[in-house]
């Protein structure tokens, strides 16, 4: 099954806008064993849109075009997708019903320009999965080769990709024979590299190639830490899901403690969770890191209940005389855990990290760009690790962010035991 | 003319990696006056490679081509250009000494394998620009419509950007046989809505479109402010220099204090450039911005010696123990004042912003999210405005940061003066 993906609008020519559509779209088909061998970007031009269209078709057995589904004039899909079928433009006044609803139910005044959004070209359906004003269509087109499918979905993320997820794949799926479930999971670590995650789960990686229960990829995404997706099919979702949770311990039960979540939480998230849980509030106490660590933690939902505050030191005196550091190198084990210390004190908190260290590019007190030292303090107790982090000044910082904290969040999991 | 552009890479359809690059390429070619009508993703893939680039070629006047120029045996858009225009590869031995020598200078081995990126196709020339080891190819190929010509770049952006402003966009403009030159200028403002900047601009405008001297365009760009881009073409880079540092003096006059750079300087290297100039030091105190603003200050370079550091003073009685903020609402003009007054205090520092307000999604102390109070305090005197900012959690975070450092940049300037 090949499905590839045209993305309109000249927006997306001239730059203003990243076509960030058709890569999402692009990874969903990947993970449902569907080939993506080409994607299009090209403008609101109705030739243009048409000729795309038939070309793609000429290719792949089916197509998602991405946007051009407004209300506005330079709106022109639906146009394009009538052409290419050879049918014209129908009200369909089910869907004119439910937009003026939408409209009424928010005591919003529909401009009759959004009706335009109730012609679809003649024999389309609309997909089930309707988030916003703009409906998606199934358009079933006929060619030598046989009957394909032109899906239309609008350009706005969230809209295109329920309708993707809930309606597309699943149809998609069902063309091409496959009734079959794929679902994926994702393990989330830090503190080791890629490669060493691969040695750790060799032996593990060679049974799966051997029994092809699920598929196993590594995925190096910054400070959201490196994950560890596993992939499964199964005749139904409820079987792959079973499946996956197996194999998600038998992952977790390998990579011990690097792992730091399963899914989509983050190592703040997790902090301000395993706090939360243990009655602990925090702070920080920051050089290198210049405020990103309480950034991020101020930034998680609830955060109000557990983050106290930080202080961002950047200065070297302002070390000594607010958190209380001893005058001397700050570079040092001794200043981090001092700083974790302050931090406890000055903000009133039950823990904190600390951060102080070398962004580069120049070295400081002797020592290259990239050593940091990372504190922590809880329950009173201060400790320090030091590490030599790769990369520009902007990664330095932020892998200091995401280790100290992962190093917390292991302290607070021991802390629990 | 026409450029298409085609990005090789079969991570880009896998959506491991988004396609920035063509986007970035889109913008430049419209600011130089060409049209960029269609631009394709495809995989590693030869015959595909191959088919992209034949039918590129068939709609436009030049094809650039993104990626697949490394040393490894998938880097294959050399291959696909060969055999397009129908020739051998050739092992180009001055590229080969300078890619050796390139590793030698860098005290690095050099694996055979790079030599791969010595082998061009006969009749390509290698583009002056070449800022890594894979050179640039300029590919001329005939066609039933005249020759034509295939550009091929790196994918690696700041590569590929370096040998698309200083080789391809002359050389494709010389091709276009419009020998006069393009250039463009950023006034970046704050404080003044879209709508509003027209309305300011609207006579300007007016004149511009008359006389044609150059364009106007407004981009809205979150924390790095609001742009307004100004394009002139002019006989010689001199002229459209000397033509836009007029245009700039003008568009700056009429839009007064609401600009705060030109070009690429952001509102923190402004901030931090004038607190340089004038002799200051700064810190933060931040509740609803939880430690953004004084990321944003120590990312800059040479902040260290005008950036204190911070105190993000997120649980409200640690504005009252450690700022000093007299107990009481903390969402108000005199806590926003005294928080920058407290951190004048306690880091040491001649000038402060402050930030107080609610991020929501719920409201606090009676007032809805996006209620923000911004404080500043110079030399001793303490000044706060409110806001009402529109958007989401994040969006209130990252508005309130520019606009209180928008806020001191204006009270720095009016010091100076």
């Amino acid at each position: 099954m090949r499905c590839d993906v045209v993305a309109v609008g000249t927006e997306l020519l001239l730059g203003q806008i990243v076509d960030t559509n058709s890569s999402w779209i692009g990874e969903q088909l990947a993970l449902s064993g569907i080939d993506s061998l080409r994607q299009t970007k090209v403008g609101d031009n109705l030739d243009r849109i048409v000729g795309e269209l038939r070309d793609a078709l000429a290719r792949a057995d089916a197509v998602i075009v991405c946007g051009g589904l407004g209300p506005t004039q330079d709106d022109i899909t639906r146009d394009a997708i009538a052409e290419v079928m050879g049918v014209a433009l129908v009200r369909d006044h089910d869907l004119e019903d439910r937009i003026r609803s939408m409209f009424g139910s928010r005591g919003r005044f529909m401009p009759d320009n959004n009706l335009r959004q109730a012609d679809v070209p003649e024999g389309a359906s609309i997909l089930d999965d309707m988030p916003g004003t703009a409906p998606g269509l199934r358009c079933p087109v006929a060619t030598p080769d046989g009957e394909k499918v032109i899906y239309a979905v609008p350009g706005v993320p969230w809209e295109m990709q329920q309708m993707l997820t809930g309606s597309i794949l699943p149809d998609l799926r069902r063309r091409s024979g496959d009734t079959s479930v794929i679902r994926s999971r994702v393990v989330r670590t830090w503190g080791q590299s890629e490669s060493g995650l691969a040695e750790m789960l060799a032996a593990y990686h060679d049974e799966l190639e051997e029994t092809g229960r699920c598929t196993l990829a590594f995925l190096a995404s910054g400070i959201e830490g490196l994950k560890v997706r596993l992939t499964a099919k199964a005749a139904t979702a409820e079987e792959a899901d079973a499946l996956l949770a197996d194999e998600v311990r038998t992952v977790c039960g390998v990579l011990g403690d690097y792992v730091f979540s399963v899914d989509d939480e983050s190592v703040e998230e997790v902090v301000v969770r395993l706090l939360h849980e243990q009655g602990l509030t925090i702070g920080a106490a920051e050089s290198v890191t210049g405020g990103l660590i309480t950034a991020r933690l101020t930034d998680v939902p609830g955060a109000s209940a557990v983050v106290r505050g930080g202080v961002v030191s950047y200065a070297s005196d302002v070390k000594f005389s607010v958190l209380g550091v001893p005058e001397g190198p700050v570079v040092t084990e001794e200043a981090a855990m001092a700083m974790a210390r302050g931090a406890c004190e000055v903000l009133g908190c039950d823990a904190a990290v600390s951060t102080t260290g070398v962004a580069g590019p120049d070295p400081m007190e002797g020592l290259p760009p990239g050593t940091v030292w990372l504190g922590t303090c809880v329950d009173g107790e201060a400790a320090a690790v030091t590490v030599r982090l790769p990369g520009d000044r902007d990664r330095v910082r932020q892998f200091a962010t995401i280790s100290v904290l992962n190093l917390l969040r292991q302290q607070l999991e021991r802390r629990a035991r």
